[in-house]
């Protein structure tokens, strides 16, 4: 590395015209390594250039010598410059700078064109649009962002050093507690804390289940149709056949006659149509479960209702037919990612193993701050905070269909964060959501949650938008007409 | 669910023995609601029983009757009381209780009798010890809460409302961007931001290099012998073969002879016998590599270094042919749960795919807390902190086993925040490691991380620990009759 030794230039009037009077003295080191760094990494101090003498540049900065001596100390560690003795410090190598990004290619809005790929939620979000009406959002401007800081500041202050560390695979103890107590005051369920296992939201537990799933012989799921796109793209990303059944009177035929030994449902509130699972086929599945099927419970919204009670879970019949999964991620936010599920005695140890090997755990800072938002009634003030906002923005949403998409039949308005609409046959929803993503309206096409042919439609959320954006955007999706889109 | 009404019983001085004077007047609804609950669960208000009119309660507890209107309120969205109109407010449901947790059997000192199982860490975690001398840990007591809540402040006060939504699974551009600066930095790797995946740290990040192997075709990854057991358990988790492979001279002919297509190393700080991958067997890797084969560098410990300078990594040397992984584990707390990874072009949609339908991305909020940090020099300024504590301890290991241990080899204590000891043969590791946990000492043998026989050693975590535990577990280390142990 070294080569030979360029002496400093003594002419200049201060080292790299260098000036500490700006910098406050506190952070002097930290401002003489950066300007060191910088003028070696950008060939102004070359390799083998010789750095002043600590007590000259001290001199000269009119700093202490220690300020120098620290910066020179830091260099040395990352390996940037080396004492040589009583030739002095000597640049070594230069350090490497990020490369800068490479601008990404501008999000394309003919993401409804094609069939949807796997990155396909990906791309419609990176899509720029003036009115956002996906599903799948709580209101997000309402996230208690006060009561989260305060509620961290509480863990981080009481936290014993070994929290920190390594921690049990199935989560933190306090707050599969309080999920436990949580999941019976909200979903009627009762069970062991023990059971409970914390996970990244309901997207990881479809995997994990489909991971243990496979490992115990089974290779098919069927799926509600319509039924999410994204549930399904996890199950097959898990190599797992996702077979389709009806969400109507013909659900337990279909199921029957598909094969699968699992089914995968929304039966608080079926995602998209909003359906609630009637006494009768609740009965007759848990019938078919009981004679060896297995249900996967996805409970994905079921906090959110406004004109009916709330709908026990399938988990509480059954619990040892049913692989049960929920999240914050409607109630406060996903960005937080995190979930927890229950699951049959049976499939348990496999599940811990097949959560150990995805990431050894979820982060323990957030799990603590659920749990003290959960324990202090901060969640449940929330989302009592939330349930009249949402019920508003659901009841302006109904009002501007009315009014701007005469024929449109809404469907599953009672609860969650979204509704279903659908058109008469004659065009493409996806036309429909491409002509309306052209006109800053983001909306989601129903034939995307669709396995079988059906009518069009929409799937339009409503909880994360205003009263106003929700009358503007569906004023301007009535203004596609939809008599020119092809059939 | 309705039965017979059963009316309320006036003759009681106040209904429930209610009493309102203690509670906060802002919390007043919140109370009576929880008190109703209580009463149903416990069947002193049994399913049909009939509560008091409004009115009536409000007067009795002294308290305005929107008070109690609101309690009943939230029964009846809970569903656990239903307005019948002229018949009143009647109770419909009980509310469901968490059951208590079942006691957990003892944590069992035996776990060093047995070969390791996929729960074995968590095993040896669940025993209490008096003195931890595990290997892996960073001083967590150190761990920079102030600096971490002053972050975390500035992030959620800057959040947009979307950023609470679901976010780029490859990662929050923030961190990406901090992370390329800091590989930079701290590294010498010099990436486009957007080149840099977030995951849920190493073990993850072995996961998912491991499901994209393997998608391409390959089944074997070599590994290092001694090397790590915990991510040897990760790969073979993932259905791939881990033959073995020298750790000195004899390297590059056994992953020749093992016929793997690639290899998993820890070439800045060999775990566990803290070697440096010298610079010969480095540039005949490169050349294996930049033949065909493929690396798997996991640089979990690199920023820590005592007595030499930095090791660059070989990512940087041929980012082609490198799978890199990194994370906060060793540097801040294992317990956040972030790491990064670079892959070559040619793997990299697949692993934004494969991250994706593990969990849809790290959660949001410790990502950009920790970008804040990485920003602010408050990560550089801890790991500042960390060196000269870490080294203290170090020395204070190493003093340690000279007094303590005699005829102990002291391996790898140039960086890092564990060392190796070899001992003569004739003994087990394990059973000293188990005697050493029934005298409240807890160590890792060195055997664990061994496929192919070799002396017996332990791996020994000082960066945790006290100078005075370290004094302490050795000399206790040290007591243990080596010679009875069996051979």
């Amino acid at each position: 590395m070294e080569r030979s030794i360029a002496p400093f230039d003594d002419r200049s009037i201060t080292f790299l015209h260098l000036n500490a009077a700006a910098v406050a003295p506190g952070g002097l080191s930290d401002w003489l390594a950066r300007q060191l760094r910088l003028a070696i990494s950008a060939g102004r101090l070359p390799v083998g250039a010789r750095l002043p003498a600590t007590r000259v540049l001290a001199g000269e900065l009119r700093v202490s010598r220690g300020v120098v001596t620290e910066a020179y100390r830091r260099l040395t560690e990352d390996g940037h410059v080396a004492g040589r003795g009583r030739r002095g410090t000597i640049v070594v190598a230069a350090p490497v700078v990020a490369r800068p990004p490479v601008p990404a290619s501008p999000p394309s809005p003919a993401v409804f064109a094609a069939e949807p790929g796997a990155d396909v939620f990906d791309a419609v979000r990176a899509v720029p649009a003036r009115i956002d009406l996906s599903p799948g959002l709580p209101d997000l401007a309402a996230f208690p962002r006060t009561a989260w800081l305060r509620a961290e500041r509480r863990v981080v202050a009481d936290l014993a050093p070994a929290d920190f560390g390594y921690g049990d695979p199935r989560g933190a103890p306090r707050l599969r507690l309080a999920v436990a107590h949580w999941l019976a005051r909200t979903r009627g369920i009762s069970v062991d804390p023990g059971e409970v296992i914390i996970v990244a939201g309901v997207a990881q537990a479809l995997g994990l289940f489909a991971q243990v799933l496979r490992r115990n012989g089974i290779s098919k799921i069927a799926v509600e149709d319509p039924g999410s796109l994204g549930a399904r793209q996890h199950l097959r990303y898990w190599q797992l056949d996702t077979p389709p059944i009806a969400v109507d009177g013909h659900l337990l035929a279909d199921l029957r006659a598909s094969g699968a030994a699992a089914v995968m449902l929304t039966p608080a509130h079926q995602f998209p149509t909003g359906l609630v699972l009637d006494g009768e086929r609740r009965r007759e599945l848990l019938r078919w479960a009981a004679a060896g099927g297995l249900i996967i419970e996805d409970d994905y919204d079921a906090e959110h209702r406004y004109d009916r009670p709330p709908v026990p879970a399938l988990w509480s019949m059954l619990p040892e037919r049913v692989c049960y999964a929920g999240s914050v991620s409607k109630l406060l936010a996903p960005a937080l990612r995190v979930g927890w599920v229950l699951a049959p005695a049976r499939y348990r140890d496999d599940l811990v193993d097949a959560k150990r090997f995805a990431d050894l755990g979820n982060a323990a800072l957030p799990q603590l701050v659920l749990a003290e938002l959960m324990d202090s009634g901060d969640l449940e003030r929330h989302l009592r905070f939330l349930r009249p906002r949402h019920r508003r923005r659901r009841d302006a949403m109904i009002q501007a269909i009315a009014t701007h998409l005469p024929g449109a039949v809404v469907h599953g308005a009672a609860a969650g964060l979204h509704l279903m609409v659908t058109f008469d046959p004659g065009f493409a929803d996806t036309d429909l959501a491409a002509a309306a993503l052209a006109r800053g309206v983001k909306v989601q096409p129903l034939s995307w949650h669709r396995q079988r042919p059906g009518p069009p439609g929409l799937v339009l959320g409503y909880a994360a938008r205003t009263p106003t954006d929700i009358a503007d955007g569906i004023a301007i999706l009535g203004s596609v007409p939809r008599s020119g889109l092809p059939g």
